[in-house]
């Protein structure tokens, strides 16, 4: 697929594909250097040359639209929800600005960062909408810079809708969204992708639909790349629109907003906020049956799907941008019906990318955080390099310090009373502390019937790929050594592969065997032992929470654990067990024992001092098996550990 | 092998194996990331740390001592012996100073240009000879820092032997090796390592035995950071001048010089200079044999042999310096049967490594130049950054051109006359051409009854590696497909593999099969035909001396076709096929068909007008196959090829 991932370098111009011409001597005297062993373009291009890109191959695409909660709660679910979606593929996603809710602070539910979380935290293509309410210029600037330095790239450029009836001049401040996009291109020059809105009715304010079309040009006149829509009913609607924009000279992509009826009440709702008319033929069929929520879910799917078949079908719309109220399954299924969905999501590297600016040409990571990708990313945030190519590259500085584990986009899906039913609400000693391990890698319930979806290190039911390991994972969880963390060696498999696979395809993925777990002070001593006589093979470093650190790695150099081979590109390595970033990950892991765990039960209770005692006392491991072609042997040297403490 | 390799960074100390010591929170704060992947510590020591490891390790070592040749041809031989002995593995060579022979200038015999050559273009560390005689303090500063500036890293510091029979005071200079010493260490500061010489006999001109001893020793006060003797005839003089060194205090190294006797001319010369004294037993063998140099070679080998193994059973002595009076066999052969000789050299990274020191980090090169890494070294020589563990990483700046294609350390070694044989005294037509590179794959002898030992884009015959594709390439070249360079597919043999292995032991290296070749513009729109066939798997380049170029590479990104996987290491990718790159070796590619061949013919003569439409006609052709795990296509590529011609 060498065409899928081209990328053009600064430098580049004369030497690409060009079937013949004359790229002459000149060129010869170009650097050759790209910064980037580019896997993704889609990282390296702004929002409106992905849509320009998509345009030009055929290709269709979805974009999603959610509004920020209202409350702490139901921010952690919204985040969960992103990343969920995110799996079908949309080009981005934009988060509404709530005036009333505080929309540019620094609270888990404003706007601003719900998007800035969308952005880091999820890897969403990210728009922020933006109105003119109860700003002043000056606010405004303040907030787009706001913007900016959270790495949010887009703005969805708004008058907003009216606080009270009619809508009050705002002094010092801007009453036409016009205003807005020429603030921001006069400000921030090209900084920003800026989106428009558009009305397929014509604006309800506005003194006819004629005069509205004419205010939409001037809107992108002053700088604005693309339009998006205001719902509508019928796809002859938004195909007049379209033409009647096209014919006043309107070149740039405009964009049908659809909403699929989820309810009789959210409908109406919309409508009178949106002063639009619900079309009599929907409202015969609706109104009949407004009490039955899976009925109207179902028509509103059903019309969805025609209507954006009709509209794709049109030839004139190769995106659909859909108001999804925050809610997941009608909009997925509508998805899902339209072929939209991506079913099988290929994953340009085998951790979740972020997609802030700078982290663009992040393509390597240390193990450690692989079940904890949003720890990584805080405490990296503050990061001005991040690693291309290679981890020794970096120029960057330290990890940040993760002191706060319960912000919101790194707390657990899960409450108190779950994880106490999981994890235990009395342990008896060490070993029901093994006995969750074990309920977590088998997927059984535990004694009180209770399955452990999740556990400290990691929020999520085991990996697929975890599973491959599965039978001995619980083999030794059961006698004391605590995994948290593990991948198995992997010989060159395609970058097809549904569970290994990542990266461009006709490449190959490879692997070193890997294991992290926590362990007892006797076990460890057993272990070192053992581990002599895998000297030449098995990498390891053994710490604990005071920072004793045993290791045989050469000194400082990260171990390559993941690698993948591509057609026409240098190797990626994005996975390394770096010695120095151990330590840090260390700190991390020996405290979530704490956070997560032991702060569940009463100070001084029995329980909480067993945790207490195993923070204090186990060691943290991780063991390479070097020899990627040959059987892992970590399982061997595990067992030749009991062996000799038997 | 971790502990062979290990390496230490600047932001070390505290995470590296101490079994257990605390190496506390602190160590979590450093960087982790070191800026090379340390593969061979040799290149990142200086030579005294090197002696010092030796020294530690116990093992043993050797060196050798040359001086510049008198002609340009000879200085072309010299240099291939440099290659050739740099097989065996000594710690480092050394040239002598030869105040006659305008030792600092930039003639290709001077004694500076003799080390640059051995040190930049045979990867070699070296010593260089500098003498107080005839130079001004000065002088010596203008060359030493023009030592420096060639990459040079040590000096030999000596008064150097009178011109005439007694040494004349050197106005504004220095009569005192010592004062050359103290001058290095105050112009340069310990940029340099400095060796001085030791008299095991005292120094002819000295008052006495103790008092050059005393001499001695403030020459290593004065910052001498070694001591390589004179030679002697007899184990105990050297073991008796080491004890009373140490006596009065001396600690460094003590080399002892060796000198294997190669003839009875050599030996009186030598015995002339240094004012030694031969004993009688030598001379009572000798004698009698003056006239059978063989006979005397053999007597001097065994001589040096027995007298070296006395010296290492000593235990006193590690190191054996060998004064070769640039001969090969002689030393050699002690060598061996001292089992000092290296039989089985373990290549760092698959291509000859240069030993300048801002060279260090230099670990990926383009394959294109694997042939003539002579002029690779010499085309990048003014680039101030070097690719380090990804070529998409360096800054460096464009290829330098080669426009002299007769300096001395890039010349061929054979002379017009024997070219003329390997590749026809007179061509008949294209045809004869593909006979010459047909010979050269099977050496067969040509119909004229000449092996074709070279070809201008490789002056060595064919190497082990390619001897695995003699077949096919046999093949190609009869019909036209003028092959230059190639290797085979390897997927995953262990880094000790005596033909395709590099790098630490536990390694696997790999490779992309790769093809590179010239051929007719008919072929290459048959061949333009089967590669969309391939479009997913084989990477191309094509280009014409005019610069014409069609490739079906993402632009401008280099495609690693070698690269190696270590224990505890991030990879290794030491080759790479580069779009930009190739523009510049295709420069030098087409203009050696002149430069070598076309010019050994008249002007306007036949044989010359169809090198000259070779070309001018001809195209550069490179293919890489991706998929290194399956079996090598480009043979078929090929074969699909011709049969379309057909």
């Amino acid at each position: 697929m060498v065409n899928e991932t081209q990328h053009t370098c600064s430098a580049s111009s004369s030497s690409k594909s060009d079937g013949g011409s004359s790229s002459g001597s000149e060129s010869s005297k170009d650097s050759s250097r790209c910064s980037t062993p580019v896997l993704d373009t889609d990282r390296h291009e702004r929002l409106r040359e992905k849509m320009r890109r998509r345009l030009d191959s055929g290709d269709r695409w979805f974009s999603l639209e959610f509004f920020p909660p209202r409350t702490a709660n139901a921010a952690v679910n919204l985040i969960s929800r992103f990343d969920r979606m995110a799996a079908g593929g949309p080009l981005f996603i934009d988060v509404t600005w709530h005036p009333a809710g505080d929309p540019a602070s620094d609270k888990e539910t404003s706007s601003m960062i719900i998007a800035n979380t969308a952005v880091n935290y999820c890897g969403l293509e990210t728009i922020l909408h933006m109105t003119c309410c109860n700003q002043t210029k000056d606010d405004i600037t303040v907030n787009l810079q706001k913007a900016k330095r959270l790495g949010l790239k887009n703005i969805m450029a708004l008058r907003g809708d009216p606080i009270g009836e009619e809508w009050e001049e705002e002094a010092d401040g801007f009453n036409y969204a016009v205003d807005l996009v020429k603030h921001i291109r006069n400000e921030f020059d090209d900084y920003f992708d800026v989106c428009v809105a558009g009305y397929p009715k014509g604006h309800p304010e506005a003194e006819s639909y004629e005069a509205d079309l004419r205010r939409l040009k001037e809107k992108v006149l002053a700088g604005a790349d693309f339009i998006i829509t205001q719902l509508f009913f019928r796809s002859e609607t938004f195909l007049k629109f379209m033409k009647d924009c096209q014919a006043i000279g309107i070149t740039c992509p405009i964009i049908p907003g659809i909403f699929p009826i989820q309810g009789y009440h959210s409908l109406r709702q919309l409508v009178k906020l949106s002063k639009l008319e619900v079309p009599q033929e929907i409202k015969d069929v609706i109104e009949p049956i407004k009490d039955n929520d899976a009925a109207i879910r179902n028509y509103g799917v059903e019309l969805a799907v025609s209507m954006c078949r009709e509209l794709l079908d049109s030839g004139m719309v190769h995106g659909l941008h859909f108001y999804t109220l925050n809610r997941e399954v009608a909009t997925t299924e509508v998805l899902k019906r339209l072929g939209l969905w991506n079913e099988d999501p290929r994953r340009p590297l085998p951790w979740a990318v972020s997609a802030h600016p700078k982290r663009r040409v992040e393509d390597v990571r240390p193990i450690f955080w692989a079940s904890r990708p949003k720890s990584y990313i805080y405490r990296t945030q503050e990061w001005d390099d991040f690693p291309n190519g290679r981890w020794g590259n970096s120029s960057s500085p330290a990890f940040g310090e993760l002191k706060d584990y319960y912000l919101f986009y790194l707390k657990s899906k899960s409450p108190r009373e779950e994880l106490l039913k999981m994890w235990g609400e009395e342990l008896t000693g060490e070993e029901s502390v093994f006995e969750v391990f074990t309920c977590y890698i088998t997927g059984e319930p535990n004694k009180n019937g209770h399955k452990v979806t999740c556990m400290p290190w990691n929020d999520d039911p085991l990996a697929t790929e975890t599973n491959l390991l599965k039978e001995q994972l619980e083999k030794v969880n059961r006698r004391g050594i605590l995994t948290i963390n593990s991948q198995p060696n992997i010989n060159g498999k395609p970058s097809t592969d549904p569970i290994v696979g990542w990266g461009p395809s006709g490449g190959y993925v490879f692997q070193k065997a890997y294991l992290e777990f926590f362990t007892s002070s006797e076990i460890v001593t057993a272990l070192l032992k053992v581990l002599k006589k895998y000297e030449l093979r098995v990498n390891y470093h053994i710490v604990n929470v005071k920072g004793q650190n045993i290791t045989n790695a050469p000194d400082l150099q990260p171990n390559a654990v993941t690698w993948g081979i591509f057609p026409g590109r240098e190797i990626i390595q994005p996975t390394v067990v770096d010695p120095v970033s151990f330590l840090s990950w260390k700190d991390e892991a020996f405290a979530l024992w704490i956070e997560q765990w032991a702060k569940l039960y009463e100070e001084e209770s029995p329980s909480r001092m067993i945790i207490q005692y195993i923070h204090d006392n186990y060691y943290l491991v991780n063991l390479v098996d070097n020899d990627f072609p040959l059987e892992n042997c970590l399982w061997q040297v595990v067992d030749d550990t009991f062996e000799l403490l038997n």
